[in-house]
Order: structure tokens, then sequence, then C-alpha cells
């Protein structure tokens, strides 16, 4: 065997893995594209105009690095929060600022809690530094905030992750819920509050923002309800010496500066977002019914998504997966025992829409026989 | 005071620090914009038209993610150099990958050797995972490979740092001496060959790519002579295993849709790369046209920027530094002793360069004045 340089032992340990397969991939597969991309919970009305417009704007100056202090998208999104620019750290999507999270926090064997079925992005961070996940069930689709501080405390963890809204399961916590949790948290203990989809859900179950509190940190995205996920950009809002102690390990090169000058648009244009809202609203009325009508049971959703009750167990609704993926149509499914009754259906355009109505019934009747 | 979640000691260890102080930021400072942006060692005649158009064309469709995979980059990456796909692994610019490989090949303590003055964000990212560095001084304003074959002997370090051209000085290696320094290293010693200039000097100075060779990893980048430091993205070339173990811990959605498509635009787009070339050998010979009419000393240059020997020491050259920005023209300069007696001048447009030449006579005054 030829000796080669050694991977440091946690790096060595780990598996070479891409954590999720992208429709790009499937239909390379496939050979086939898409004909309804339903699947990555992205924003099928795309980023406002306004904010495509700039990009073209834009483009030729690519020559230039970007800002390494993101300052104009910090000054955007601290007036938007009504807090200070210091408050704010920007990195490539939440999925940035999750790794230099694992890092900031996380040591080998440091025990890190979650839950069971939750973002498995957060999870590749924390075993990238060896960190020990504890991973609690969810409760009734939704997180379990009970299961998580018990945990907490039992492990003496110094990071938990919660999402609110959740993905995969469209549920979500009152903002009066995410409070009392937060009070009863170990100062000691930092709570990751992934706001992916905090755009998108009632505004009752975000808490207000206490840039005082030293061990919340709130994650945010321009993936989601902004539709610009192509783009990599989120940023976290939180107390000002934990905002500094990303600059000691941050690649402070690299947010792009079209995805610096695109967030700043974006985040000004607030109509947009309003007309984004009301759209993803109405499209999960409609996978609702169309879910209803095929006898299926939709669950509440907070997100730019309806997760699906398949109505039997994970081995069933898995079979629906791959008969709506053998049509053609781009959706996913949680795996964690419990949620993988369900299928996951993203809010797409009225033409996508139809397209998954229309295929849903041969899907179920295929499944049933398979 | 307050108790609140404990950083590992490692980050805890670090300085909040940018490497570099961008030159927005220098603005922001000063209030006035700068009128020639000669100091990053961008590519001030931008990206090919080609890839500015193609920008254009896809920027509303952000909304859906990048790849994951980065396969199309991949492929036209690897056609480039001849290679497979497999020895590609595309990042959020050479300082993306650098992060990652001192992730996987340093922990606590480690030795990993690079010269004393080379790239800051190379150090920035071994700092942040414990390493220690070893830094070697240069030698006639070159990276000394001999030094640093016996550091990497002398501490068994795992890793070793080498830009060819150099950055700051310009300086060279043949790709004659670059082997003969491979084939002198241990076969578990990493070598990081940083071939961020590598379109811009002699082709005499890229050994050929060799992907069987488990312990060399070359790192390419889009944002020097392809003109693209804004959209952030580089790519590294190696044995297919190195490449494979960066998907245990990279960020798979950190290069965003927009880069990977200008990257395949660009890298297709070679004709560009061959005028970009040659107005940057235009560019390095007027510079040092300039600096010799004002008694300085150009040093020779395989990159897109000119390092100038100010004839005297790092308090002179830095105080030349400083007349040059109060004047708004934006230069940087290395800062390791030895080094320190140069500016680095950036090949800039030609109204830039007439900025340049007109007031280095001035700066140089007020410098031996001062």
């Amino acid at each position: 065997m030829t000796k080669r340089p050694a991977l440091t032992a946690v790096v060595d340990a780990l598996p070479a893995t891409v954590p999720f397969v992208g429709p790009e991939a499937q239909q390379r597969a496939s050979g086939r594209a898409f004909r309804a991309r339903m699947g990555a919970n992205e924003s099928s009305f795309g980023p406002s105009p306004r904010v495509t417009r700039r990009m073209q704007e834009v483009a030729g100056d690519m020559w230039m690095y970007c800002d390494p202090d993101n300052y104009d998208l910090k000054q955007a999104a601290a007036a938007h929060h009504g807090v200070s620019p210091h408050n704010i750290v920007v990195g490539e999507g939440i999925d940035g600022l999750l790794g230099l999270l694992a890092r900031m926090y996380v040591d080998v064997g440091t025990p890190v809690v979650t839950s069971l079925g939750a973002y498995p992005t957060f999870n590749f961070h924390i075993a990238s530094v060896g960190g020990r996940l504890v991973e609690l069930p969810y409760e009734n689709d939704r997180e379990s905030l009970d299961a998580l501080l018990a945990a907490v405390r039992r492990e003496n963890a110094p990071l938990v992750y919660l999402s609110n809204p959740d993905n995969p399961m469209g549920s979500w916590w009152e903002a009066t819920e995410i409070l009392r949790f937060i009070e009863a948290l170990p100062e000691t203990t930092m709570l990751v509050l992934d706001e992916a989809y905090g755009e998108l859900g009632p505004a009752s179950a975000l808490p207000p923002i206490d840039v005082e509190r030293v061990n919340v940190i709130r994650m945010r995205t321009f993936s989601k309800a902004y539709g610009l996920a192509g783009i990599r950009c989120g940023y976290a809002v939180g107390e000002k010496q934990v905002i500094a102690d990303f600059e000691k390990i941050r690649n402070h090169y690299g947010v792009s500066r079209m995805a610096q000058i695109a967030g700043v648009e974006a985040i000004t244009d607030q109509q947009w977002l309003q007309e984004v809202v009301a759209r993803v609203d109405a499209g999960r009325r409609r996978i609702a019914r169309i879910a209803e009508e095929n006898g299926l049971k939709p669950l509440p959703s907070a997100t730019n998504f309806v997760t699906i009750d398949c109505g039997s167990d994970g081995a069933f609704a898995l079979k629906v997966l791959k008969e709506m993926l053998a049509r053609d149509v781009f959706i996913r499914k949680p795996m964690a025992p419990g949620l993988d009754r369900c299928i996951r259906v993203s809010v797409g355009l009225d033409h996508e829409l139809d397209i998954f109505a229309q295929e849903l019934p041969a899907a179920l009747v295929a499944a049933r026989k398979g």
C-alpha cells in the first residue's frame, strides 16, 4: 500500500458523503428533466425582479473581490431587524454558519442535542468536528422542547439545535413556547434557532430578537422566501461577542460579491416578500386540498412546503415518493422513524401543482400494489 | 460576569481578525473612492464578456439551489486539464479549499510548514484548527525550496504550502525545480501547491499534472486571470482519494449556482484568457518602466502584479504605501522582514497606470521627507 498523508483521526473516521442528493444528480441518473421541481423547498416564484435586475447590472463587476466585512449587507439586515450591524454575521447560507458554529463550540466527544430527523446538514457539520449527536424523537410531528431541554441538562450540552418553523414537518411552536424554552436553558448552552422559514409562517411564531441574550443565535436565509437559494447567502443574529467570535474562523471571502449585493436588494424589497408569502399560502392550501382529495392527510405548515401523512408506514411513503419521482415529479420525504410515513411537497408554480395533482392518484395506486 | 456558552479551547485562544482589510473598508474610513484599484491582484480587465452575458441570462434562476456535486464545473475543469472529474474539487475560492485542507490534515499542535510572508489566509486557517506554523524566510525573494524541505523533514510535517508563482513577490520556480522538490518530499507530507497565478506566468513554471501522486494538491482559481474574484470559486486538482476526502467535511452548498455557471463559461473561453494574459504582460512592463523611471527596482513577475523594491527598509516602503493611499491609489505591500522593503502594484487599466505614474514621484518625495 502506498504511503500517503494522514487525515486527522476525526476526519479519517467520517464517511465521504453528500448530505443531499440534488435534483440535478437525479436528472443525470434518469436522463430526464423533472416536470415539476417541488422537492428542495426552493421558492419557485423566484427572487424579486428588482434583485434579478440588480444582479444583471453588476455581473460585469465580478472581477472585484467581495467586501470581506459584508458591510452593506450587515447594515441592511441590521436595519431590517432593528439591531446593530455588530449583531449580524453573514455566511454561505445557513449551512456555512452551522459549520462555523460546530467548530466554535464543539470538540471531539462534545454532546450536541438535536431532534431525530431534523436538519441533516447540522448533523453533518457536528460529525465533521467529532461531536457526539444526541437525537431526540419528535412528538406529534414537532420537535419536542421538553425532550430537548431534558437532554441538554442531562448531557450538559453546549449546543442545541431547534428549527422553527420546522423542516421537514412544517410544524411550529408559538413564540411564547420558544421563549419558555430559552428561559429554561442553561446559560452555558447555545441555542441555534434555525428560522430559515421564519418569514413564511405566522409572525406569532417568532420571538422578539434579544441581542443581549448570549446563548441564542437566530439563523436567517435568503434561500427560502427571498428566492435566492442558488446565491448562497444567509445570516445570523446574535449577541455581539458571539458574532465577533465568528471572525476567528470564518472564510472572510466566502460570500460572493453577487450574493452580498443580491441580499441587500432582496431584504429591502419587502413588498415582493409579502407577495411571495401570499402565493406560498395559496400554494399550501392547494397542496393540502390535493392531498385530501386523495385520502391523505396534509399536516399544518408554517413553511413553503406541505408534509403529507400517507396514512401508512415509512415503506409505503417511500413507494409513493419513488412513484412520483418515476413520473418526473421531484419531491422528498422525511426519513426518521415516525416522520417517515410522510412525503414532503414544496409549493411550486400552478402548472407544477397541476402535474402533482394529475400524477398523485396513479402513484398511490402503484404504491399500494407494489 | 455573565455565564455564556464556552468556545472550544482552540477557538477561544484565537484573535478575532480579518486577514485582509478590503479596499471597501479603506474607502469607508477615508470617505473617498480610490482613483485606481491596484492592490488586490484582481483582474481589472474583468471576466470574459461571454461570462458576463451568461451571468445576466441566469440571474433569474437563482431561486434554485446550486448543484452540490458541482458536476458541470468539475467536468469542464477536468476536460481543461485532461484529468477525470474525480480529480477535481470545487470550493469557495482557494481560501475555502485551504480551510478544508487545514481541517483534513491538521490537529492541535501539528506542525505545518510555509514561508514567512507567504499567503496569510493559509496561516489563518491553520491557526483556526490549532496547527503550529513553521515559517521559513524567503531567499532572494523566492520561497526557499531547500529551507521548506529541511523544515518538513525536521518537523515531520504533514502539510507544506508553496505558491508558484509567488504572492507577494511575483517570483517563480521553474517546473523542474518544483518537481525536484516534490520528489524529495516525504510521501506522508501533502504539498499544497497554490497556483492562483498559474495562468499568468511562463508555462515552464507549471509541472505536468500527475493525479497519481497522493501528496500533491494543485490549487487553481477563477479570481485572477479569469477575472472573477467576486464570484468566489476555485478548484483543486489531486489524486482521487484525496479529492474524495473533501466530501467528508466540505459545505456542499458553499459554491453558488452563479459561480458554477460562470466558472464553466470562463474555463471554456480560453481566447479571453489569452487576451488577458497579453494585457497583463503589457501592464507589468509598464509598471516596471514607471518604477525604473522613479529610481526603484521592479522585481521580475509571473503574476498580475509587480513587486517593487523601494531601495530602502520596510519603514520607508510603508511610507510610500501610505503616501499612495493618501493619493487614493490602492496598492499593498509585503510585511515580512526582508520582503517589506517592497510595495506591490497590481496591473490596472491604462488610466489607472497613468494615475500611478503621476502620483508615484510625489509620494516618493513625501516618503523621503516624512
